[in-house]
This record gives C-alpha cells, sequence and structure tokens, in this order.
C-alpha cells in the first residue's frame, strides 16, 4: 500500500511518520515544504499537481499539513483569516480535489482538524473557523466523491509531545499521548468508515 | 435601533428587507453590489471598511451575502472552492472583523449559512465547505468578541421564494416559507442568545 504522507516533520507528522512506518505492508512516500522524498507546498495548487505527477498513483493520501493564525480577536484581520484558510484549508482541499485523480480505486484521505472548533480559547477563531470547514467539506466529499475513495478527518486535542509551548493556552485540557493520535489515523486508512470526523 | 442589511436584492434579503421594515423601532440601511443606500463587494476588505465608515454607529449587522460554486466533486477545482471561500465566507467574515469596531455596545451580527453541511445533495461541497465554516467561527467569536456584541447565524433550508429553480436539486427537502426565515433573523438581532446557529 502507497501511503504519502505530507506534513511529516512537525509534532504530528513525526507521530505518524514513525507509526507508519513501522507497518509492514505500508510503503511510505513523505513530502513538506523543505524536507522529505518530495517537496510541496500546499496552498500553492500548481506545486500539489506537480507533486502528485511525481508520486505516480498511490493508495493513501494522510495529512498533517497547515497551520492557522493565533490572534485576539478585536486585532484580528481579514488578512489573518486568509492566511489561514490558504494554509490548513484550501491547502488540504488542494490536497483532495488533485490528489482524487491519482488514487488507486478503493484508496483513502486523511486529513487534519483539531479540537478548536468544539471548544475555545483566546485567539482560537481562525482556527475553529478552519476546523469546521475541514470536518463539514470531508462529510459532504465522502458523498460525492466516486472510485470508492474514502476521506476522512482526524481532530486531535493538544498534543503530549507539544504540550510544553502549549500548556498556558489549554488550561484544564488534558493533552493526548502519541499511540491513541496514531490509531485514528490507522482506522482511517485501514478502515471502512468515510466522511468521519475522528476526534482523538 | 440602526440596522444595517447587507445583500437586501436577492430571494433571502428581499425576505429580511420586508420584514425589518416593518418593525417601527427599526431603523433599515441597506447595502449590496449594486443597490441600495450603499454600495459594497464584501470580499473586498478595503470596501467593507468604506462601507462602515460612511455609515458611522450602528446596533446591528445582517448578512444575507455571498454565493458558492456547485460542481461535481470529480471536476471541483482550487480556484472553485476559492471562489466560494472568498465570496460567502471570506466576504461575511469581513463584515464581522471590520463591523464589530463599528457597533454600538450590545449590537448583534447574524450571518447566514444554510442546510448544506447537515444534509447533502450533489455539487454541495463547497456550500458544505462554508456553512461548516461560517458556524465553528461564529460559535468561536462569540467566547473572543468584545463590548457586549453578540454573533449568531440562520442556516436556512431551500426557501420557498426559489423553490421553483431549486426543486430538481433538493428533491425531498421541505422548502421553507418567509415568515419562519424573517423569525429566526429577529430572534437573533432582538434576543439574548450568542454563538448559536438558528436551523431554518
Amino acid at each position: 500500500m502507497r501511503c504519502l504522507l505530507i506534513g511529516h516533520t512537525g509534532t504530528l507528522g513525526k507521530i505518524l511518520y514513525e507509526g507508519f512506518s513501522k507497518i509492514p505492508e505500508i510503503e511510505l512516500i513523505t513530502a513538506s515544504r523543505q524536507a522529505g522524498d518530495y517537496h510541496v507546498a500546499i496552498d500553492d495548487s500548481e506545486s500539489v499537481k506537480a507533486l502528485f505527477a511525481a508520486v505516480g498513483p498511490i493508495d493513501a493520501i494522510v495529512s498533517a499539513a497547515g497551520s492557522t493564525v493565533f490572534k485576539p480577536f478585536s486585532a484580528l484581520e481579514p488578512a489573518d483569516i486568509q492566511q489561514s484558510i490558504e494554509s490548513k484549508l484550501q491547502g488540504q482541499v488542494n490536497l483532495v480535489l488533485i490528489g482524487q485523480h491519482a488514487l488507486n480505486k478503493g484508496g483513502s484521505i486523511t486529513l487534519t482538524s483539531g479540537i478548536l472548533n468544539r471548544e475555545f480559547i483566546p485567539q482560537g477563531t481562525s482556527s475553529a473557523l478552519v476546523n469546521g470547514a475541514l470536518e463539514a467539506f470531508v462529510a459532504a466529499a465522502a458523498y460525492e466523491i466516486g472510485g470508492g475513495l474514502r476521506i476522512n478527518v482526524v481532530s486531535p486535542n493538544a498534543l503530549v509531545g507539544s504540550w510544553e509551548s502549549y500548556a498556558s493556552s489549554f488550561r484544564g485540557f488534558i493533552p493526548v499521548g502519541d499511540a491513541p493520535v496514531f490509531a485514528a489515523y490507522e482506522k482511517s486508512v485501514f478502515g471502512i468508515m468515510t466522511g468521519q470526523t475522528f476526534i482523538v
């Protein structure tokens, strides 16, 4: 099973890289902005087209890429929202719209949202918008996508691996460990479910 | 109560214009791309800034503006998603981010999403994405916004007024009449609730 992992260098990406590397039937291919088997800027649709053309037919796309802007609401500007949308939302949507044509029959796509559209923290409104968009997109796309393809999104809580940097913004949240986070992506890649948000 | 209605010329906008016009305590101000007391392109943040500077302090913002692209999923391009996002999502978010500074204490903002992130139709995935984003944005913004401001979004089903054009895409849906649609916006403007999606 050829699995393309986009964004394998961040805290989440490293968990996914380690997890999928250990699964014998997976041939893991990595891509990110500046590292991996291929380089890609997911917010640039031409770069995404070039990536899939270079990688060739695959069976699974897993995305842990994209970021959002954290800023107090009264200071939030249209440009901050746009930056968040281009990176984490349109970037991941580009992987789906273009990647659907590179997937083998029965293949799967797994995106990443996050907790901030279910629980809220100061400066988290851009993240809420992007996560809500991704989850609704996946729910709709699952009905529309052809080729027996499946599509899901994983919504992780704050991660144990980056808790030191985030604890002060996420007071009272219980960060989630590497094993349950990886399990959600494994469930999406190897399961039968589609159109789901897997909350971890 | 000075109420700015953006998008008063479409099927939904006309319902809101008629409804709010009949309420004695409302001073209704209209804006749209090519008609009304003011002209505005909501997807252009400079145009939105100019609108609020010209209108002056207000008590309620009601938006029925923005549109999305309908296209089969296999033919959906990044540019189609971008167009949908710029119009109905970033356009309405611009009204909030810029409008928050023009609202009097205790004022309200009411946006419009739609049914297509809860029930799904062919070619509706762009709408799902935008609606999901708007509803998550509003839920988060309600906690963050200052000045005692409230923010809600109304999610209408297909409308009786445009049913002739939409019936074939919405087989089995029961379109909603003008009165319950207007009531949802009235509830948002005159009530105490915030962060809500009012499903009609």
